[in-house]
């Protein structure tokens, strides 16, 4: 049996009517059967680009990322999952006043052709849940009164809780690198903060404790005091953690955490505290320099927080596999022996994002995934003509 | 007979002959049966889409979006307009200075693989429909010099005088909520300034004023003195009076505007004689701020213009109509329940604009546009495979 | 035999084997076969496209523009060859601080699905080489690591050595004015240096003294002393010369140039020197204005060197042709007269540009070219359906 009919087969065995006409927000809101069909459809998505087969689901259509400051991290894995399914990426920006009335109609009339809204917003991470509520709601909304002729699906690209698409990209590179989800079972990951200028949001070590439990692995978070990821994240592990029968917890080290570490993953990242401020400043220069400055000094007490060759090498036999986070990993997150470890590893990692984002959006816009990925194989489009 | 051939049928009693490889200007240059053609490729574009066929007449090809200043009001419908047929939009910014030898030059580089080319640039009402002009002399003569290969469609995305993508949509909205653009005859337009920060050109009030005149309507415009439109538009607007027993005039009050008014749309726009002052002080950063400054000042004095729900509470039978203007409706110029009562239509109007625009571009590059519906709807290509 | 047969005709006489799976820095590192290859497949694909038929090779891909600073010069021709071939623009902008270990992993992960990669980097005319190298070793190694699924194609649009996409577009227009290759020998190439404000690097005079030398064209170079260009590309122009039996030498005024001319080519650039201390002073805004001060001095001293109607007079029966330089023709570098005399010439040859990128793009991403263009013609899919 093929690779394709492999996952075709295990797609078909799962539930995943509740994820049509959705939207794809937190990963600890997905049962683990919808969690499964993401990674089977992204397995097939790829499988299908490989043989060189065309993917394209649509004739034409739009992929809104709406966005407060542009970031390629987040663009190109967009833009690579729209332009493979067929869709045509335009960016809209909002700034911190969109909100409320004004929201709902900038982001309808920014959808009358758009299947599919990508939205990054972490700029504090209390409030991006709500604010993809909302949105969520603006579109329901719009394509109930008729302004709208399709309900477009909107996809998570980092909200400031959780970073489905990066964290969900890891774990399929994990299930790859040992052979299946069930070998998952045991492995000890260690998600560290690690010292860096500049501070994002804590979506990607919140979206890594969020669904690493879910797979039986032994989670563990080092990070200074002061960089407290959000409680209700930390119990979402928890639970998580009880129905897998892995673990979570929290250690005072970073050396604690990559001992004996079988994964492990690096990031800098702002305390939640601050970037509530920070999110309050908008539009004050002075107050939001004053506040890099004050966040910097407090970086600067944690430079031993450092993804280091020697630290590495505590790791399961040395050899550790990397994560990716969201920033690039020369920027001090790691020293130069770490990076040589872990670059090549984490971008295949990374190199399965534009699949998970594709996924979401085809179990979000197919009623009937088998069948259609039977019908994309079948119809034996050739992507690149040679 | 399905709906789609009663829109064949009528368009194919129209003479839209002299669309063909021209462009989209003003309405008011335009023929009644050309209007009418152009809803009429609107609507049967939509209901193609809306049956899941993909109306991509383009296997590759540009829209260029030349704007001074990016807005996502203007983006947005064209590059909706340009996929949905098969186009795929780049921008290209034109700064004051580009004019004459440079535009020429600049405009037919960016225009070798240019199908069409959506212009917005209200800076100067007075200078913005020789601008167009000069844009589509330029392309003219490239296209006759063997520079460009085909001859790109323009069309005005608003250019201070007129703003017929957005003026056409809220009539086409208009004609289905009506039912029949002969239902119009007789309604009253109130077409009124309302006060909010910022300003536009007035390409909206003008556009709209110098449409709906057309249709048989009495039209009434209201704004604060100071803020006159363009006389060549009022009398554009008179002599569509005049032709369609309809009437176009001034009154001095928002309520007597409002009052019995079967349709309602306000914007706050900047007097003509300021954006001339404005457009001369491109590069003066420290004139820019004091004319601003003063302007703010002159709107603050008209904080009684206002779109109030208390005011739409005159309108016959309370239920005005609301058409959509250029800018956010919460920005100031509608109250809560103002906005309440007219968020969905405003948003169903501008949820036309893509197709007004698309039938723009098709009627200006196909010379057969019957037999070319009719070829779509045959090819029965679907749009979104499911 | 149709245009069409007899380019496949000449095309299946060259040897373009090694071109498969390159990329396109400079012409002198092309063999002549692979310079008359580019040559045919851009005429190929220009009467396809002509002839109204598509040449989509790919149904969904990323082209991705990588710049410092994003310029419409380069991203239309760019985006129209993608666009024309079926792939999708994505812009990925790099600051000076991109390299090393952080360029290996921005590249590889704005890559997963991109065929091609444009890059625009004029900052240092003596690191923009080694630049692209160091690019092409980063994607040949995620492509062999499995990072990523295919090798991209990288495209020079113009490094501070090289500017080939310009220089070729120039010498296929020659080639089309005067009827053949054969026919450029003995022409002469007047290429200047010409007063205008702001400074490019020397990418295109290196492009063209390093291409025209190649067809046995008498090539002259003049500028003012202290803007030399690169001694390995005048080393590269005399060597070509040499094999061509063509001639190139520098002459100290624009009258000597000119003189004669057939061909001329116009355009400002900043001193090599000049612009290796900018590339030094990059974040140093005080360092940077005093630069520029001093460089708009220095270029003041040569008002005299301006390419007018008295001068053009001077060459060849009055009538030479323009070649398309990197600005706009009227900045300065031409009076009025030269202008009009240019200007249509200037922008033809400029047309050629999007297919020479497109045929980069085609004999690097395809194994056998003659089959492919022949499987083109035969699939018969129109460009725009009428």
């Amino acid at each position: 049996m093929s690779q394709f009919d492999e996952i075709v087969r295990e797609l078909k065995t799962l539930d995943l009517s509740r994820m049509y006409q959705g939207d794809f927000f937190r990963t600890w809101d997905k049962s683990d059967q919808e969690i499964a069909g993401v990674f089977a459809v992204a397995d097939a998505l790829r499988n299908l680009r490989q043989r060189n087969l065309s993917v394209r689901m649509f004739d034409s259509g739009l992929g809104v990322l709406l966005c407060r400051e542009e970031d390629p991290r987040s663009r190109f894995p967009f833009a690579s999952a729209c332009n493979l399914l067929g869709l045509e990426v335009q960016r809209l920006a909002l700034d911190r006043t969109s909100c409320g009335e004004s929201l709902w109609e900038t982001l309808n009339r920014a959808s009358f052709m758009a299947d599919v809204i990508g939205i990054q917003d972490d700029t504090d991470p209390n409030q991006g849940h709500a604010y993809l509520q909302s949105a969520a709601g603006a579109v329901e909304e719009g394509f109930q009164n008729g302004v709208l002729e399709q309900r477009p699906t909107l996809v998570n690209l980092h909200c400031g809780m959780d970073h489905p698409t990066l964290a969900l990209a890891g774990a399929l590179h994990l299930i790859h690198h040992f052979g299946g989800v069930e070998q998952l079972r045991g492995k000890k990951v260690a998600m560290t903060w690690s010292c860096a200028p500049g501070g994002a949001s804590p979506s990607l070590p919140q979206g890594v404790i969020g669904l690493m439990t879910r797979f039986g692995m032994d989670v563990v978070l080092a990070h200074p005091e002061g960089y407290e990821v959000l409680p209700q994240v930390e119990e979402a592990a928890r639970a998580n953690a009880q129905r897998s029968g892995g673990s979570y917890r929290r250690v005072a080290s970073m050396d604690e955490a990559y001992e004996g570490a079988d994964i492990v993953c690096s990031q800098s990242w702002s305390p939640c505290a601050a970037m509530e401020r920070r999110a309050g400043l908008q539009g004050d220069a002075v107050g939001l320099q004053a506040l890099e400055q004050e966040l910097l000094a407090q970086n600067a007490q944690h430079r031993d927080w450092h993804c280091t060759g020697e630290r590495m090498a505590r790791t399961k036999a040395g050899k550790a596999l990397c994560l990716p986070a969201g920033g690039v990993c020369q920027a001090g997150e790691m020293d130069a022996p770490a990076v040589a470890h872990c670059r090549a590893s984490l971008c295949q990692a990374a190199s399965c994002q534009p699949y998970i984002i594709a996924a979401m959006i085809f179990l979000t816009q197919c009623q009937r995934p088998v069948e259609m990925l039977r019908d994309l194989e079948k119809r034996g489009r050739v992507r690149k003509k040679r």
